[in-house]
């Protein structure tokens, strides 16, 4: 169980490692670094790179508890099949035309050093700012029998919030780590984190990364 | 072409009254009534049925130029058979068990009688947040070739912003009506309106009714 | 457990009442009577109306045993919001213009009578020919911890196929059973048919009614 | 215009290069090679070998017409993050367990080396049998405005097939070529091929390479 608002998380007191995961979204080069898509876009990364070691620790705990690491990427294909018309304009307005910002096949997708990835993560490769929008995310979900999601990354307005939206509305057990999210935008962010709680929950639980860290040492290492 | 921020709608100035749908979100008495379950859960409804008239407005110059107008109602199956345990946990707490709130059958889940609704309107029920999470919105909207939509109704932060975010991750070109939409807690409402216009228009356009009518009179009246 | 080939069902031995449904195709008017969609088409409906004991049956015992019964509807919106410029071609070249084949809104809509339908049934209505697709066909499945399916209906080389096919991908537990469904093209059911058991079982399991009630017996009634 | 049973394609007479497409389903060393997961199921894969000429004679029109080419690939992740008890007990139960049978990490989930890939193509990789479920593959349809599917590849019956009938469920106007698709079971690939046309073409209409080659001709070479 993991202390949250407006109610504990889960909500029946059953918490386990194997039905669980630690969803990190898009903790990328192009987000976090100076030089990427989101500095272009004219937002200060610095909030972003702030949450990376209360990232890590949560990858730490859940590691040693046996909690399933889901990393996500957004980006275009490499063929860029998959860009329209009107994000080719959108792209030319901001001044990305011409340049690699968001694209798969260049080093800005890449998720940043910093953060502790390792093999036995599974990586959700995403166009779309919800990760379960035309991608395996919710098959591999489903696959492994995981039920109950905890939400870190960025940005905590677009694509957590589109996610977990997603995943609450496909009846996923959510919990949303509010100083383990960040955006460039930080009455966004406030407000996003805020809109979870709305009408006692409608997007599950709220919480921060002490509490989840305290949860997650009452499970006891993992078996496996 | 309407105006709007960050840009105006639709981006390259084509807006076609047959490819267009103005969706009306959830504008039922569950939650424009002071009995509904909105109101149950502590939050006035006063501000839902303050923009009925700009939505009327908006049914009033759709029909007008030709834009289909299509209603979504939120509310459980009469059968209970998508609501879960968790679901049911969220109610108790709630204070609604046994209650008739956000059930199909119920007369709360019909639209309210002040809303301009005609038989040639399309009618999407939905048991989630998002119009297009396990229902046939898409399907209709694909088959009746409409690209564009003009989003309207409560709230601004739940509903509204899911299935807008949904349409976005699905290509639709998508613009939010401010003043054509509502929620219980201001807060949320001003900030999902503001979340539009992040990263240069991420979840596309933002305007007002009033842009809105001016737009659609320069289409000229439905040669249908 | 229920024998079957090319394995027994489940695979793993596990029956359970409560994880199981009994998915009931399509046994409408509009394909079973001599006046609806299917008899216009040129069909003989009289295997289709042959099946309707052993589904009987099969209901009686799925709901001794606690088995959830799932029915589905084919049909267009009563709107016809959900029909294409392509489907009004393909309905005028088979002389269905001007009729109510095939509409939710018409009396072949509905289920045949001789059917043992209940009020704790759930009831899907699809468009399309596959019943996860546009529906909350999978969100009910999901809620209710549904991950058994046993398939009966009609047509067996049509929609049968198609929502097992999209179990199967949605990694659902599959069951056909093979005389409580039916086509009438005898050819193409039959085909069907063998096609679940290609690649050692590429569709899931294939049996008949009375090895399906021979292991419902075997998990005694149901508790609830 | 390709002629084409039981109505020529598309039903309207206008074909449009750049709304068309030329699916290639799965055409993998897995399938074709002597020693991948088809043959190792016990199936002769010379009948996939078979229509690699007639696959390479479409894709070459296509590309002369400016028909966009797009390649599915059939396989588990590289981490087997998608594979589920009960697949892994099918594996061990084909004999295929501590293979690289159907895993993307293997030699065998690469494209044939005979046929005609380039980088211009998109490849779409997918888990299940239909390539719309839990992939990008509507995703990059939609965004190239494609409406029109030209199917081949492997196997008829089982990807094929699935993928058809997730097009057609989704609006997709579908044409399949008969001799440019195959299947190691001779009679599941004539009955698929038959029931395309069952109900006056529910799975759309069914040609050969010829026709379909007659039809590029007259549209022309690509202006792109």
């Amino acid at each position: 169980m993991i202390a949250a608002k407006p109610f504990d998380f889960p909500y029946d007191g059953n918490l386990e490692a194997q039905k669980t995961a630690l969803i990190v979204i898009d903790l990328q080069e192009d987000f976090l670094s100076t030089t990427g898509y989101f500095a272009r876009q004219g937002y200060d990364p610095a909030p972003l790179r702030a949450i990376l070691p209360a990232v890590n620790r949560l990858i730490a705990a859940c590691r040693e508890a046996g909690v399933q690491i889901i990393h996500t990427r957004q980006g275009y294909r490499g063929d860029l099949a998959d860009m329209t018309p009107y994000e080719k304009w959108r792209r030319k307005r901001s001044g990305l035309e011409g340049t690699t910002a968001l694209l798969r096949s260049s080093p800005g997708f890449q998720i940043v050093p910093e953060l502790d990835v390792r093999p036995e993560d599974v990586i959700v490769d995403k166009t779309c700012n919800g990760a379960f929008t035309y991608t395996d995310f919710e098959h591999v979900l489903r696959a492994q029998g995981i039920t109950h999601l905890l939400f870190s990354g960025c940005t905590t307005d677009v694509c957590v919030h589109t996610t977990l939206r997603e995943a609450c509305d496909r009846n996923f057990q959510c919990l949303t780590i509010s100083d383990a999210c960040a955006s460039g935008d930080q009455y966004a962010h406030e407000a996003a984190l805020h809109m979870v709680t709305v009408e006692n929950g409608i997007f599950g639980a709220l919480t921060d990364t002490a509490a989840v860290l305290e949860g997650l040492k009452k499970l006891g290492p993992s078996a496996k």
